[in-house]
């Protein structure tokens, strides 16, 4: 997967879940940090219709498999770190 | 919501998400930082069936809105940093 790539691409995931993927919308989630193989399947299941959202329906749609691949690479490569309050 | 309790009732799911929220599970999503209303309704979603997934039907049946709403209060509360590659 090429996360350079998908780095372009994910700017338009940028106004839900934020330009460093954390998410700035309430109901979005983050996807810093979040591991490919989640956010591929996911990407996956909002194009097929097995997991509906709106707007994700409409965003996921035409994405091929390689755009996917490289949207999740991407997400996986942004280094989160947790701290417990 | 009541973070405390959600953080003891998140002993479950520490094995799949992580005892800091950042997945250990390589298909499991992180939970440390996401939004309440999100990770509340993902919940919810499971538990009604909405959403699929083999293990979080059976994590999520047996949790009340209270259980939820601590759940997602307490993940939410896990404070998150994001390094871009």
């Amino acid at each position: 997967a090429d996360a350079a790539a998908g780095k372009v691409k994910a700017q338009q995931c940028a106004v839900c879940h934020g330009p460093n993927g954390l998410a700035t919308a309430p109901d979005a989630p983050n996807l810093a940090g979040q591991p490919a193989l989640y956010t591929a399947a996911q990407l996956k299941a909002y194009r097929s219709g097995e997991r509906k959202h709106e707007v994700m329906a409409v965003m996921a749609k035409p994405l091929s498999d390689a755009d996917i691949d490289n949207l999740a690479a991407w997400f996986a490569s942004i280094k989160v770190t947790a701290q417990m309050p």
